[in-house]
């Protein structure tokens, strides 16, 4: 099941009964388990085990081979496991993975779809991914890979999960594109907890900005029209002098 | 706030909390009343007034303008009021624009995330956006006009929101890029609603189809590999021969 962006509020009303009805939790570090450290504050007492399987999204301190076999094991043994997610299971999660391993293994399973941090982090900066008049279509990947072949306007919002690592060549791509250079990006760090903060730039000042800054994962950088909306944006937008260092409001 | 896809266990917390602290709800029809109504059967008591201005996203019985001032003159009055929107409120729900007219007009809004449909309706039949080796992007559009510009391959899962209208023009213009004629399609019709159905063809197959077992809105199209994985779909996949009719299994 998912778990939303981190904070125990997000979390929806069915994951909170299949987390109170456990027996075993499987739990990622991002995510998961600020939402049961959040439960814990709000003085919900879960009776189920944790079992912490990762840190963060693609870099889990678990094999996945070793997770799929635990979930089916837990699971044999008669326990009620929920295995739980940041975000939504089904959005670079590997939520698919191991839906099929413990289907192929006997094992029933409900999917609890929760809050993708890719639509909900950008909203704390104030940023709809779609909008009248600014955007259309929205876009979410991963990694710099799938980015050369993105077409698309500015009208056409892009979210970028695990970016920073390759933020520069991103942003460089991105910009030879329709979007041009000047086109608006914001990066939200670590949304819904205690370093969240925003920077608004452009495509051809926001690696600059983001190393300044020092900017670390996680964080979701959104890139598009729809980033002139935030209030953390200077309004009017200057598009005439993209190289001004555009200070965050916060 | 988003009131989810229309289950009332995929409110969030959040979302439930400001509920039953609204001195008036203004609801959509779509998502937003079948949560209620679920919630009702559940025991959940309402205190608020409901105030329905929506039937359809994009078809408001009430236009724009007037929720918008509907808005604010309640919040005026010094009530409580919850917008619930079906999905997500930023996801092609105008939800950025009933923000910056409350806020234009002196009124403080809370925005609280929900469940888009676009994530949690291909989730009913088993397809998760993204997955290992098969899919490492996902688009969300709606209409046509958007597709024309869309590249990417069977890899780069797209869904298409309010796009049963325009479903064989869709089909054809994807079927005519990298995609092919032989891309999986499934077509989720009424997703957590009592009518719910799936449909599982190929982009050169799916108009037909549709319109064979008159398939009607509201309805989530999902285009790419990753519709391979739903149990409805028949393993393996018979690329050879995209024109065979493929019937689901349900």
């Amino acid at each position: 099941m998912g778990a939303g962006p981190g904070d125990a509020g997000l979390l929806t009303i069915r994951g909170l009964r299949a987390l109170e009805a456990a027996d075993v939790i499987v739990a990622d570090r991002l995510g998961a388990r600020g939402v049961l450290d959040g439960l814990a504050a709000e003085g919900v007492r879960l009776q189920a085990e944790v079992v912490d399987v990762g840190k963060l999204p693609g870099h889990h301190a678990v094999p996945q081979d070793a997770i799929n076999e635990l979930l089916v094991t837990l699971a044999r043994d008669g326990r009620q496991v929920v295995r739980l997610k940041g975000g939504d299971p089904f959005i670079f999660g590997r939520g698919g993975e191991e839906v099929a391993y413990c289907r192929d293994h006997g094992v029933d399973v409900e999917v609890v779809p929760g809050i993708t941090s890719a639509i909900s982090v950008p909203a704390i900066a104030g940023i709809p991914l779609t909008h009248r008049g600014l955007a259309t279509t929205f876009t979410v990947v991963t990694g710099h890979d799938q980015i050369q072949s993105l077409g698309g306007g500015r009208d056409h919002t892009v979210v970028l999960l695990m970016g920073i690592g390759t933020l520069a060549n991103s942003a460089i791509t991105l910009a030879r594109g329709e979007r041009g250079a000047g086109c608006p990006v914001a990066i939200i760090e670590d949304g819904y907890g205690p370093r969240q903060r925003v920077t608004v730039g452009t495509l051809d000042t926001i690696a600059l900005q983001a190393a300044r800054r020092g900017i670390r994962s996680p964080a979701v950088v959104v890139v598009g029209d729809v980033v002139t909306l935030s209030p953390y944006a200077p309004l009017p937008w200057v598009e005439e002098a993209p190289r001004r260092r555009l200070e965050t409001r916060r």
